[in-house]
């Protein structure tokens, strides 16, 4: 693990955005696809649902975590910055608030991207979401994705990042009663779209406050299982390119 | 392979709790998605059960086994205990007693949590399962377990354990007809929910029993196939990390 | 990295030609399984054919990448010339005229082949598919599979294009309304089948177009993504094999 | 690759024996599960059993691949000494005799097994397979796989083979209208099962031959694009073991 030079802020951003981009058009498109292909049964469609953003997901954090480290997550960049910084590892708090930024503007391009895609209007949603169960729900879906991401990256397995959060995002769509939003951004995004993946405005911040809640539950378990997992805060979600490859 | 040292008990027995207690979350909670979602169809039910079960199984044993081992079954641990303890390799005794209560800990607090997060009653399953077949059942589906990781351990390949017991379960519950438990933490841990994955407490000490059946039948099976599978008890079910990383 | 003695043409464009009539059997194939078998539910139509799709080319990826790089798509090899061609790494444009009509020719065979093995008569197809909302979806599609082509590539992971391009493909189906076919020579052979998988010949030119586009903006993002993106353009799809292994 | 010392022919029989046993119990008792659970819809049946089969095919070559190759298949058997005989490589014509043997024999086995575990009785199968489309299919579907597996032993990647194969059959059930027994120990198993995957003994000579011309084709075509794939053919399916583990 040599600590290699970060390619420039803009080309992170620029992934982070595109990545957190096509993340919401998975999610929300391809939940389009199974409510209008499979009425009858919504289990089916959360499956459909559920097997795409699997696969896609894994697929956009190879596509680019090398660039930036693949966060498209606003609690995933914080926690990152949290762990490392009395170790001057990870990004900076102000990388965190720029990140943060591509990813929800990010965010809601993707939930229009999708809207087009499938010729549906953009319009906020009407899906009401917030219920003490789903909140719960919420708070352990993101503390398990903070756990799995920080425990690969301390164990130098950042490599398989990518099938694992997408194998754990396709789990947990089914194992929470929220369907696992787990993301301030991809929740942002998904109020663009009145549709399966779609959620009221009404419900957004208490479902991302339930996530900030559970990045804390997932740091803390982190720490206790690995307790020098700061020091491997570089490493999320990919491990970095080395330095003749970083410096392009 | 080197012989790492191993993290404290402390950090290993909290591994095994969480683990096992977010594996039973995700079996539970999943099956109450299933039935809820997908009314018509018990099988489509299932699929969705297993899916979600092999993927989360997957990311649990990455997140887990460099603490621990990722065992998460009681089963796992004797057999880790019983193929090494002639060499001074795997588990004591002593060990594979706390883990087993951790595991069971762990496993019935998993199957609360997931009724919390579907805000469901915690109560005593009333689905009776033990049958003549379903217990035949549960001795292949536990020997099959056994042989798979002590193989993976024996050649090398510990790495490939997360996958491969993913998606063995993922396969075993389908090809047995009592759907696999195969695990006698996980197995108290589903009285605790009357839905979809739940037992009752009366069928759950002949599933037992039959599990540890299996598991004399899979060391066995395993012995005959690798002869020397004892040497890497300490690989069960992931590989150690290096010493650098174990002491921290 | 070493730069390989490439296997000669003619076994290069065997491999083409093989490769995507298989791909092209098992798109159509299997979409005829599942439109006899599942009748009722055109979703789980849709999971059946996406599922068997993202296996199948994964492991046709897998099979022939080290003889010809497994494009199986005009487009794909347009990409890598363009991308290649100021720094002498890649297809010329001659062999991206020679690939192509190998894919061309193969995905057209590959047609018949399923028709055959499901004793159905080979016609064009019928079913129209060129909406606006379809051609947006297909630029996306493609700009999507190139983006994640030259990303694996430039980064030196060409080795996880097959599992990717197959993953992706798998998600595509989903979130894209199109279904997202993305490749010129897929989408000629399946003019050949009046069934599930089809595309009746007046639609064939308009998606041809937009994938062109997609791959115009697939190939403009990769390069923003990763500067450097065309040394790597010999490593499309895969990796080639060492010296040793190549000449042979 | 060193050329390691084999395990013995006892353990290697054994291995072969017994995975081909698991292997049609998958096959058959995820079908049985299937055919009681999705009683409507005869695609999401074959769904379920191609999903179970693919995960447990995958996991049995893991398992088994270092004492025996993982075979499971006289056509890999076959395949395995014919492109390995000039250059001393591979089985022996006498070991593939006995290879063939013990698959046979464990895939009836396994057939039994399914039965016992599912509480249905052992009978021979009354549905008829044997049409011309079927037949063309089994053609196919063994071409594809003999393929794969000497494409990947050829280019040092027998480590994938596991993945490949279970990936390859999990489409093969559905771009072939056969369903894609392609092997014919597990053909001669299916008959003893009168459940979804069983098959007529009438039908049982017509697609044993279609499978040996499939493995000639598979060969022939494997050549073509590797024309030193015989080099390989002591890494069929899966790597040896270097000596220290394979004398043990």
């Amino acid at each position: 693990m040599t600590h290699a030079v970060r390619p420039s802020l803009a080309r992170r951003l620029l992934a982070e955005g595109v990545g957190t981009a096509l993340l919401v058009a998975i999610v929300i498109g391809s939940g389009i696809a199974a409510q209008t292909l499979s009425p009858d049964d919504v289990g089916l469609q959360l499956l459909e649902n559920a097997i795409a953003t699997a696969f896609g997901l894994t697929v956009l954090i190879l596509m680019l975590g090398p660039v930036s480290g693949a966060h498209f997550n606003p609690v995933v960049s914080l926690a990152d910055w949290w762990v490392g910084r009395s170790r001057g590892r990870g990004l900076t708090l102000g990388e965190v608030g720029t990140y943060s930024i591509a990813q929800i503007l990010g965010g809601s391009l993707g939930a229009v991207l999708a809207n087009v895609m499938f010729a549906v209007p953009t319009a906020l949603s009407t899906h009401d979401r917030a219920t003490g169960a789903h909140l719960v729900s919420e708070v352990v879906a993101t503390a398990g994705l903070i756990t799995v991401i920080l425990s690969l990256a301390r164990t130098g397995r950042g490599a398989l990042a990518a099938p694992a959060v997408g194998a754990y995002i396709g789990a947990a769509y089914w194992f929470t009663s929220s369907t696992s939003f787990a993301n301030p951004a991809v929740t942002i995004g998904r109020m663009f779209s009145d549709t399966f993946a779609g959620i009221a405005p009404g419900s957004v911040a208490p479902f991302i406050a339930a996530q900030v809640v559970g990045m804390g539950v997932g740091v803390a378990l982190s720490l206790a299982l690995y307790p020098d997992a700061g020091d491997a805060a570089d490493e999320v979600v990919v491990p970095a390119l080395d330095e003749d490859d970083a410096t392009s």
